[in-house]
Parts: structure tokens; sequence; C-alpha cells
């Protein structure tokens, strides 16, 4: 990709002033799924402070003067804390600089954004979020699995698999969201994924549920592991897969052998109705 | 907005073929916030084929010669079938075009973009999905509402008040998902809000929990009502607000009164601690 003229403002009434910070999701990976506003702030940024998860192709659509200043895990060093991000932020745009905080996804997914926005208001910066695409959305859509998908759900939920704080699935009422949500998609879920599956399956989930890992979704090197519930804690340790990954459990999970559009194009054979293709294999 | 100029391909690998056909998301309404495929996608088509929430400030981006074909509804008269939209996506990759399929929000998500993609499998037809956000995701941060926010909640449920085939309440399993997610976001739920209010409420959500709905999430003409379960339904018909809308419900809306970044541009005074202020409310 190389690169891409943006001649005026993304939308009406949006300037990337001086003084100010926007929090941008860069979405899953793929520079295409970039949005223009979010083109639009890299284009006109001084100074960009962006995470772990943004990649490179990304970065390269930024003014070729703007500072890139990484703020994520990086080898073995523990990552800047929480606070310095954000007191960076305010140091930078008190300097009169515009702000780019690029964080991979959508910033108030699982990303954090809120905090980093309150401590702006407590200084007084005046700031401005745009959306991103969010792994858990793009990268399904890349896997071609629907997140939603008539005769198998009016719901789903998304969760986190552990934070800044450490594990979560203890905080997690397994049961109510095994009931509630024929389909789960799950993001920092891989690490901590024995745990997890034992807590689907103590909480009613079928051991024959279909479950998919989608690794580096929407890159040139994604991934897709597709297995079951009962089988995926051996399936997942010997593929070694690696980190980040998007886990989704559901029987929409088994559209993928319809709707694997990028499988396709690498001579993958679809079939047109994977939902009773499941059938005849149960019945089998 | 006027024009956006894409030199090149978006990323890498995609072109846009004749006789294919790109199920692409529009997002929830700014064009700022269609993807740099989308706004390739448009410049490349032959024809697009597009739904009511699609507006003219994304269609003025498509290629002045393509083709427009409407599929939604418009005024009384009822909407094609989906079946028929199906028929004319394959008819018109056969005469050879580059036929864009283009959805709001994102075609996976409460869009029937599985069903539309299996009917081009079933008649050989290739495809690609380019995701859009989502209105659930992007009216909220448009909103200055975060999905996710430490102390508030690791995971958050989506849901549809009705469907093509009407309305679902009934098919949704209230109680596991009010006692599993702190926040549920709602996609059609305004026209049947009395039923879902009640169903909340008999699922054990309290009546001064704070709702939020968000009309023309994204637009020029965006607007949110800040209310309660229990005054939400009197408060909705009493506001004279239209769908289309996404409701919110969780203590993630109190947020708002830090991160309305929208009203603060038009002078509304942000507080940096708006969950300290509801519990120094809830003592009052």
């Amino acid at each position: 990709m190389d690169s891409t003229v943006l001649k005026t403002l993304p939308f009406e009434g949006a300037e990337f002033r001086p003084g100010t910070v926007w929090l941008v999701g860069a979405g899953p990976g793929d520079p295409g799924l970039l949005t223009l506003a979010a083109a639009y702030a890299l284009s006109k940024a001084d100074v960009i402070v962006y995470d772990a998860l943004v990649g490179e192709d990304i970065l390269k659509l930024a003014n070729p003067v703007a500072e890139l200043r990484y703020a994520g895990k990086r080898g073995g060093k523990p990552s800047p804390k929480q606070r310095d991000i954000s007191l960076t932020l305010v140091e930078l745009a008190r300097a009169g600089k515009r702000v780019l905080r690029l964080k991979g996804g959508d910033p108030f997914v699982f990303g954090r954004g809120g905090e980093e926005a309150l401590s702006l208001v407590e200084q007084g910066i005046e700031f401005r979020v745009v959306p991103g695409i969010s792994a858990g959305l793009g990268g399904l859509a890349y896997a071609g699995i629907p997140l939603t998908h008539r005769g198998i759900n009016h719901t789903v939920t998304f969760l986190t698999g552990h934070d800044a704080g450490g594990i979560v699935p203890g905080e997690i009422d397994w049961q109510a969201i095994s009931r509630g949500s024929p389909v789960i998609v799950m993001y920092m879920a891989m690490k901590h994924w024995p745990n997890i599956a034992k807590a689907l399956a103590g909480a009613g989930r079928s051991g024959g549920e279909p479950v998919a890992f989608i690794c580096n979704a929407t890159l040139a090197n994604q991934q897709v592991l597709e297995t079951t519930l009962a089988e995926s804690v051996n399936d997942l340790e010997r593929s070694g897969l690696d980190p980040p990954a998007i886990v989704v459990v559901g029987e929409a999970v088994r559209l993928r052998a319809g709707l694997d559009w990028l499988g396709a194009e690498m001579g993958r054979r679809l079939v047109a109705d994977p939902l009773m293709a499941k059938d005849s294999r149960d019945a089998g």
C-alpha cells in the first residue's frame, strides 16, 4: 500500500487543532480498515502516541514530520503506566501539539480510552474520539464468521479474558453469558484459554460446539484455528499459535465453511449450506 | 465534505474485479467513519445496491458513472424481499459488473450479510466482505459513552429488538443477559421499548439505572436522550424522538457527563469524575 491522499477534511466541522488530543482507533490491522477520519488525523498530527497493536503499514500513513512515540510493551520491558501515558498526552497538548493517541481496534472497546479521555478532561484539554473497527468485528469478517445470523442468534456478547488488572474470568458470570448469548467473542482470551474453556463447559456449553481462534486478524499473516470446545485446549496447544487473537464460540463458526472469502481467494471451495452440512454430519 | 482522492488500492492484494460482489459496511452515518476500503470500493463500483441507512453524503463518494440502486424501505412501499436483493446481486455480477452491496453499519452485525453472501456462493459468484463501524460502537463513541470501562464491565452484549421476522424480545433470555452484562447495547429497540424496558426490569435491572437513546448516531442531527430505566418509557414518548436509534443500558451511560466531547464542542462543561458525581448524587 502506498500513499493515500486526502485532500479535504474527512467530515464537516472537524479540524485537528493544535493543543488538542484525538483518541483514534486504528482498526484491527489491515490499513484498508482505517477510517477516513483516522487517515486524516494521521496526516495532520504533530505527535502520534501509539500502542503495540498498531502496525507499521498504518504508521506509514502519518505526516512524515510527525513524531512517533511508542507506548506499548516491547520485548521484556514493562509497558508505560497508564498514568504516564495520560501525563504525556497532557504535556504534548499543552505544548501546542496536535496529539494523536492511536490505539489498536477501537479506543472504547477494551481499550481504556475512557480513562485516558477523563484525565484530559481533568486538565482541561480538548479531545475528540474517532471510533475504529474493533478486532472482534473486523477479525470475524475476515475469517468469514458473521457475528449475527438468522436462526443462530439475536444477541452476541463481547468479553475480555484479562485486563490491566490481571485475569478476569472469575469476575465474569459464565452461567449467565453462556445461557444468554449463543455467540461469544473474546478478547485477550488465549493466554488463559484452559480456564475459560473449563468455565464455558461448566456453564453448560456443549463440548461439540465450534470454536475459532483468529490470530493476527485481517493481516497478511492471519491464521484461523477451527476446533470444538472439547478439543480446543489440546488443539490450541498443538497449533503453536500465539496471541494476539480473537476467540469466537458458537454455531456462527460453522458458517465459515460457506463464508471464508479470503480462503476462497486462495483456492478453498465454499459450500452454500454450511448449516445443513452440519446437520448431515451430526446425523452421520 | 467534498471529494476524497484515493490514488491507490487501500490494501495490498485487493482489487475490485468485474463480476464480483463486495459486501461493504458504510458505518453509522458520518462519512468520516467510512473505511479506506469502502471509499475505494465506492470509487470503483459499476453498480451500488444500497440500503435505507446509507446517506447521501456517502453516496456522493461514488464513481460518478456508477449506477445507484436503492434496496431499502421508502415511504409506504414495502421493502424488496431479501431473495429479490440476492437475485439482483447475482444478475449484476453475471453481467460482469463490479457490484457494491452497501449496508449501513457492518454487514455482519444485524445486517443479514451472511445470508446474502451464501446466496452468492450458491451461484458461484466471488465476493469480499469489508467490515464497517457498527452503529452500536460508533454511535456510542459520538455520544461519549465507552462500551467498556474499568470498574464497570468486562462484558458487553449487543442485541436486536426486532428483525425481518418481527419482534424478538420473547426469544431473548432477558434474565441471563441482565445478569451477565452490565452494559447492553440494543439495535432496533425503540419501537418496542415499553416491552423491552419491562423485560429488563422484570429481569432485575434497577429502575434507577441509566439509559441513553442515540438517534441519527454520528450525523449532524444526532440526538441523545439520557434517562433511567424507570422513567425511560415516559421520557421517550415525551421526547418525540424517532428511529433509527441505538439504546444503551448500564452505568457506562453516566460517563457521558465526562466524555461528551461533541457536546463540549458546543459548550457543554464536562466533569472529570462522572462516576464520583453519581455517588455523591446517590448520597444526596
